[in-house]
């Protein structure tokens, strides 16, 4: 394993063409790779057809259109926050499942908002130009202002052009390389239209999350509309029911959400050292408490699920990020890697102001270092876990920052952004006080514990409360549960919130200086400097290796290529492929291996031999779940929802041996939505593409 | 920070005599420097009558004789177990404090066993005559055999002499530079006499654990018996009621349980790397269930707490020895120290026996890290966390031992150690089946998630069951919680154990086979090689650094000396001690942070001035607490019950500059008794000493 991770790191640094790395945009897929391996040139209509037929969930996923009525796949996972939304004590659509006869039954997702990449923007010399001779200290606050202008010029000018309002957002690729404007449409009403039972699409649980074989069906099925009618979405994706041949070319477009192969040494240290123990030492407590909350009953279980479902899959992600991250051999190749960079710098007069940038990025990591644990519990919020006090904030802040000069806000609370800070705040999602309890209390008593009793904050936080009297008192006396009050003390505005006697309102005016204090800090000792070098490095990096390489994920647009193989595991071929059979026999009838009683029922109809789920080798991560996997024609053959377990050191640096995706096969969608769910309308719509 | 430790940690490796360092055996204190630097000679009368006065608690603890009628001083988290198995429902002794009246009023400790140290024997000679020329392979195996021959003929011995029946236990000391045996006088009749309420006894909980200031009255007084009468302890330590000043010399006798400061830089990295993330994560997450239970009810928060409080302690712990290890200065400094040692052994042939051991040492690391999972939850049993599985498998195991030659057997299973296994399997310590069900299905589904559920053994142990139904089960259905059943299964023999149907106790032979291989993997290929590479820089050291060293914690009899002193903390100096006042002012009335209404009744009486606790540098760890702390005239000046932060990078090295050990004063415990608790005969018990 050691010698492979170093190979591959060796590998991935002299950009070798020929290994199916990548996440790229789509104004630069690796043209000439594909020619060479597949044998394949992706024109600009497959190109646009397919970037336009992809959507991004806002909640953290991917999807694409599979009618022109605004009909998405994605996973179950990436809408189950919408199922469980729409769920009550009487009918858990988790459990058991959805399908919307009609049109008219289908059922709104209160939180999801849906996003179309139309249109892209360099604004990198735009950029440059604000921050031209700037004092250090002067550069984040004028990237910033600079950066909300332009979002702001760009949707006063779509809302003015024929195509309608346009979302346009900022987006640093190559680590501040380059700055670019991301113009989307943006679906705000979003229904649920079919989902299977979470004991299908989820068969084997956490002990199989990140495992292959799988036989997994994590599917769901949503849609847009527009002025209450199913928006009009004619790129669409076809399927090839019969999916891909082993060694067929296989592109994922989507939308993969964070990266880190280009950190510094002591960015990784501070990773490995820091950061990692701290988060899995909480959230592995949290995932106690809301284990052991889930059985106390059938309601806490039901309210719990989705929310635990999250917190297991990081842990699982997070583990294995650790586990890379305490391999001395990624790190003596990061170190490496990084000692070629600075001696090419040393040795070329042109890249002197490069020099400087590991040291700048090293000193900014020490003081992070050391605010990193506060930061987290009172900026970051890990202190107020739970529901609640999101609102609370984005209320509070919102007051303050709306009477601020929009280019001197923080970027969450520009005018750009403020729509969706506001959706948010009127959505009616359900809020489960006993469940806010918990997570409210287990925040309360880890800050209390990590900061220390005498903490000045802490003191005046609890006063003579205990974390559970407290947390208590808060989620029962706030009103926030309710949206109407939520958006009453929003548009009330400074004044409101002064006048608020809501105990959670109250709780974050209280936190915020201390909270701003701390982003202060971190924004100009931490983040200031580590953009400032970061910006240096990849100056050096292209003058170097030259603009063959792709940036870091960023939860854009990308494309990666790669083709349907399995694995060798320790010795062990792995098939890339699993048979429906096969689940059947492995069901014990309890969680998470059980069967539902519709497939159980259904069983005799159906082919055993129906492929399940498949692997490829494609580069993807998180925010790719619900990606669809796609053939050199444009059509569906699979529909992406995980990686193998040697997928998640991605985060780091890809392994072609070992890095696998893994899909639904189009043949078990089909087989599910005909024989087990007598889904007649949707497939038709599917079929017809209306 | 970084720079003190290096310092330190040259200092330590040149053995500079001046630091207060040392947990040394009692054969060998550091005459020279308590001259030198105290003016201070011990002499035999005072070794020997401080030795005798010093209890092992076989629970993992230290106390002291404070009478002649076998009186015993330790910590209230020591008697803490002993107190919760004699509360009920109705009675709370944990909450409520416990004085027994007179001495037909004491309560049975069912699991604690108290043990003096009354003679030693270096038996190196003979354990090296009977491993000469053997394969690397049967080393351990002889070396397990000649101890228990040594063991046996040593409690043969004692049997007949007029001393009485002693038990004799083998001891590895300088990492198998020396093989003695420690012959103890075993006392298993032990009650409970005293206990102040917990509210007072860990005044701040958890989140003051190994902090300064304090305030804890962290005592309870137990009482040894002998034929159901107090037994009789000539050997019995007064108080000193006035304490210590700043400056005097304070000296801890006690059990410090485990130190790693001889560990080479294989070693230190798989604990880093491979040993911390796991325990830490499993152990964050069993405190989450565990709290969370706790909230369900005043039962399961009772019944919870002991074991609870015992997690979040650990915790404490092994998070800041992570934090050490993660120190890279830590790493640097052990390799640069080894390689001196290196190059000090390449240069001097005498001494090339040794040259090879850290390799085989780091080459049984690599064993080790690839089967320390599965050997944790199989062997280890983590898997079957709670207290039945451990009956079910101490009488599977005694079965199959009891038909083997003495010599032949595990080490647990010898003739000498049957009758401890016994008495914890007679012990009639309550169980409490809803916390049984929750700490088993935590082990067996984290079993299930790390081994992956297509694991043989997993599969075999698991059926069709889910982690929750089987754990119920298994606890509902088993007879172990009745100690007549455990005892006849026991005494049944091999043929008992083959007949019955008792649900654990056929889990536990299930689960034997697999767990007797990683034993045997884990012996030969682990065990074996460290013990030789750690017997081979043993002997180099001992060539290079001569005697003057002491041994690494091993839970026996050790003296530690050191001053009453407090210590800077970030440029602030810490006054070393406290006064009973501020804990008034500083209670909230809400856990942790409440003061019994016994002492807010008793306000008015007491002195605000009193001390309460004190620090001092002396070097103690885990199995200390409860020791008593003597001046140089061998008077009780405390009872030391924790360390402060900085303590707990004592696992790896010694800090003279920030590593303190904290008491409570005597001064407090003589308010409490006299004016709180209104405890007269115990005084007059103490103050007569008889």
């Amino acid at each position: 394993m050691m010698r492979i991770l170093i190979a591959v790191m060796a590998a991935m640094m002299s950009l070798s063409a020929l290994a199916d790395e990548g996440m790229w945009t789509f104004d630069n897929p690796p043209q000439a790779r594909l020619a060479e391996k597949y044998g394949v040139k992706l024109d600009t209509a497959w190109l646009d057809r397919v970037r336009l037929a992809t959507v991004r969930l806002e909640g953290g996923c991917t999807g694409s259109f599979i009618s022109a009525a605004g009909l998405i796949l994605t996973n179950h996972h990436c809408g189950e926050e919408c199922i469980a939304q729409n769920s009550t004590p009487d009918s858990d659509l988790v459990s058991n499942g959805f399908l919307a006869g009609t049109r008219d039954k289908e059922l709104r997702c209160q939180e999801e908002a849906i996003s179309v990449l139309v249109g892209t923007e360099d604004v990198t010399a735009r950029v440059a130009a604000a921050t031209a001779g700037l004092a250090a200290d002067a550069v984040v606050e004028a990237r910033r202002s600079e950066l909300t202008k332009l979002e702001q010029a760009c949707e006063d000018a779509s809302a003015k052009a024929k195509g309608g309002a346009l979302k346009c957002e900022r987006v640093s690729l190559y680590q501040g390389g380059q700055y670019w404007l991301y113009k989307y449409k943006r679906y705000e009403d979003v229904r649920l239209v079919f989902a299977p039972e979470r004991d299908i699409a989820a068969f084997g649980g956490d002990p199989d999350n990140f495992q292959f074989p799988r036989w997994c069906l994590d599917m769901s099925i949503l849609r847009v509309y527009e002025n209450g009618k199913p928006a009009k979405t004619p790129n669409r994706l076809r399927f090839d029911w019969d999916g891909a041949d082993p060694g067929d070319a296989v592109f994922v477009s989507g939308h993969p959400g964070n990266t880190d192969r280009l950190l510094t040494v002591a960015q990784l240290e501070l990773q490995r050292e820091t950061f990692m123990p701290f988060w899995l030492m909480r959230f592995s407590e949290l995932r106690g408490r809301m284990l052991q909350y889930s059985k106390t009953g059938e309601e806490p279980r039901r309210t719990a699920e989705a929310y635990l479902n999250g917190v297991e899959n990081s842990i699982k992600v997070r583990r294995k990020q650790f586990d890379a991250l305490l391999d001395p051999a990624l790190l003596e190749a990061a170190r490496k890697n990084e000692q070629t960079l600075r001696d090419a710098v040393a040795e070329n007069p042109a890249l002197a102001s490069s020099a400087g940038a590991w040291d700048e990025i090293a000193a900014a990591q020490r003081v992070w270092r050391a605010i990193l644990v506060p930061y987290t519990f009172i900026e970051g919020g890990a202190a107020f876990n739970g529901t609640l006090f999101g609102y609370a904030r984005a209320i509070v802040r919102a007051a303050t920052e709306r009477a601020k000069g929009n280019e001197s806000r923080l970027a969450e609370y520009t005018e750009a952004r403020l729509p969706a800070v506001l959706q948010n705040l009127q959505a009616a999602a359900p809020i489960y006080p006993d469940f806010e309890v918990l997570r409210l209390s287990f925040g309360l008593e880890r800050m209390r514990e990590w900061l220390g009793p005498d903490d000045p904050l802490v003191r005046n936080v609890f006063g003579n409360d205990s974390p559970d009297a407290l947390a208590s008192k808060l989620i029962r006396d706030s009103s926030l549960a309710d949206p109407a009050a939520r958006v009453a003390l929003y548009e009330g505005g400074q004044a409101a919130v002064d006048a608020s006697q809501d105990p959670m309102i109250r709780l974050a005016a209280i936190v915020d200086p201390a909270a701003r204090a701390l982003r202060k800090i971190y924004e100009e000792q931490v983040e200031g400097p580590v953009q400032r070098g970061q910006e240096a490095i990849a100056k050096a990096r292209f003058a170097v290796y030259g603009t063959s390489i792709y940036p870091d994920a960023t939860f854009t647009l990308r494309l990666s290529d790669g083709a349907m193989m399995g694995w060798n595991e320790k010795g062990q071929d792995v098939r890339p492929w699993t048979e429906l059979g096969r689940a059947f026999e492995r069901a014990t009838g309890a969680e998470p291996f059980k069967i539902p009683d519709r497939w159980l029922a259904a069983r005799n109809r159906l082919s055993m031999a129906t492929p399940a789920n498949f692997t490829t080798n494609n580069d993807i991560v998180g925010g790719n779940s619900g990606s669809p996997m796609i053939n050199a024609a444009g059509e569906i053959v699979g529909l992406a929802f995980d990686g193998n377990i040697h997928s998640i050191s991605g985060s780091y640096w890809f392994d072609d041996r070992l890095n696998r995706s893994i899909g639904v096969h189009p043949a078990y969608i089909r087989v599910a939505l005909e024989q087990v769910y007598d889904a007649k309308a949707l497939l038709a719509e599917i079929d017809s593409g209306h």
